[in-house]
């Protein structure tokens, strides 16, 4: 590994708050839809992130109707949570829609840590090409079966997102760490997979996932934290983020954007 | 189409706060059973708007229950988001059990703009008498194809809803229009669900569909203002909406309303 | 019947409130995992008031992943809301792997009196060694055809607890009322739902069944009382109970418990 990062242009911890900032208003603008396929825990609140953030969010998973809605969607969401045996029919029918139709694609890979089946499953759809792999860092560790974030995304080929009370993300190449956040973000359910369907309509606004990803969990960073100053507990807090979501501008991530440059591996 | 719109009675604009503060209190008092068969990511904020609303909601949608909830239920809402093969034989028993024991029902028909296997189901439930069928101007438009709210009503001989920044509402003769309402309502998932929920409830406690139906609008429109004042995003709005729907009285609807009758067709 | 109802030590009118703070304490700092079979309307109110607590909820149906989950939860909430003839295989793995781990499990026979598939089916899971069964005094009156709650208890031989305005907790030897809450708790969907797998988690952590749920059932109750103090209505309380769960405290709960010592049957 060797610094700087990124070949001959400023670190990603100057240029990161402009570039996310823009990303918000093309979400704002362009209002992508996201298809999300995630546990029904995490539905609602899920649905509401990707409204606040901007964008438009819908989570059949009926199997008749899946190909319809990735098609027509911008971004797709597979969230592995209460995963029940029809879902896997219907996952497989949305991974072939979206690479058939160039719609970018999350994984999140949720509690494979729990579950030996679904580890094994998740290391299936990992390798069908997936835009971004976020997880916890727990998540991510099972599914790179010991290799770290870098090497499993190299393997992959994908951006890999380990988050935690500092999130990494890298391409295998690149990497930047956000230390945005808030502790109460672990103690709402569904936090963490809202917050990966909000990065699936930054891919879809954005050029370069790796970019695309940190800009994302930069602007739920500071979400969280903006939300923590209003919150009495975790339940308010959960209200109060998406109220920060949708209230989010440039001057907020200036001003409150703590990004680690990285070493990442020169390929 | 000619005006006014009601025979010799006033007009609704004069009429309708009053009506709906007494349907209100109806439902308050009488509790209403509302059966709400509809998509998992709307089920909780569908359940508590029509707790704050004063009803009594349930929402299983087990085949072998499904025809003992709906005999004990005052009103039933059919909503196709998120629809599984499995729900269709659900919906049909459901159906067949309203008319048998004359329960209102609600048709809320989302996203079929989305997903035509939907939109061709929703026809075909459309067609089975609904007392209502609501939904968003684009969703209404599908469902006519090309025929316009007053004719589809007419058609389909029910009451037709399109809701969005004025929702119109039309039995096929009579037209009023509701304009308030804010915009976070767009911004919350589920709110339109839980609205055709809460319009369940008034539909079992009034005695006319169509004034039912304006009376419900006109509530959950004056209910979503006043939250919105109380919010500072679409997360405490969702909050507040649910208690200004508790706390929503005759003095508010009196002071808020902002109805426009609209010629109807006399038939 | 006679009294006092716990051989020679103190009413639990004087203990509760001090064993209550320790068994919360031991639920913040053990973060017992509690896996919840439970309604999807109440999924996310659940998880969100057992993370509120201090656990950690899991909340998977599928048939493939049930036995590991449970067999590495603390203990197992099993609610018959939305009861799906899928869910049937889940649930009897899921209780056989509590029974062959120890696991302790709750079961919440919900809205059984709407429905008498659901009863009789609550009534054969009953019977297979819950460690504590909880509904509404209705609900409880249908599980029992007839017995009373203290007779319930002894011919399941398990802790039975009625909740309602004052909470009725027995073993079927000892008997105890709080008569601590809110009627807003009434007004939210899965509120009980939620408050059942909270005192799951107080299974996993005390050592008796019978004071773990009267202390988890005063926890829920002074939460309640606390939320409504911050609260407009519903939706707020919402937000409220669950920020309350979070910072409730040993004074809170001895300033305000409200407990009732009843006589119980001395077997």
């Amino acid at each position: 590994m060797h610094a700087p990062s990124i070949g001959g242009s400023a670190p990603l911890s100057h240029t990161l708050p402009t570039t996310a900032a823009a990303l918000l208003e093309r979400v704002r603008t362009r209002r992508p839809r996201v298809h999300c396929i995630t546990n029904t825990v995490a539905q609602e609140i899920t649905a509401n992130a990707v409204l606040a953030a901007g964008a438009v969010p819908s989570v059949t998973i009926s199997l008749d109707e899946i190909a319809a809605f990735v098609a027509s969607a911008d971004a797709l969401l597979i969230n592995l949570g209460t995963l029940e045996p029809a879902h896997r029919a219907v996952i497989a029918l949305a991974i072939a829609t979206a690479r058939d139709k160039s719609v970018p694609w999350v994984l999140d890979p949720v509690f494979i840590d729990r579950s030996p089946v679904r580890a094994a499953y998740a290391r299936e759809i990992a390798a069908q090409g997936p835009a971004l792999v976020r997880g916890n860092a727990g998540e991510i560790g099972v599914l790179g079966e010991g290799a770290d974030a870098q090497a499993l995304a190299r393997r992959l080929g994908t951006v890999v997102a380990a988050t935690g009370g500092t999130d990494l993300i890298t391409d295998g190449r690149r990497a930047v760490g956000i230390a945005n956040g808030h502790p109460f973000m672990a103690s709402v359910t569904g936090m963490g997979c809202a917050g990966a369907a909000v990065t699936a309509a930054f891919l879809a606004a954005g050029d370069d996932a790796f970019t695309a990803t940190a800009a994302a969990l930069l602007v739920l960073g500071v979400a969280g934290e903006i939300a923590a100053e209003a919150a009495q507990g975790p339940g308010t807090f959960a209200s109060a983020y998406l109220d920060a979501l949708h209230r989010l501008d440039a001057a907020d991530l200036a001003a409150r954007a703590r990004i680690v440059d990285l070493a990442g591996e020169g390929s």
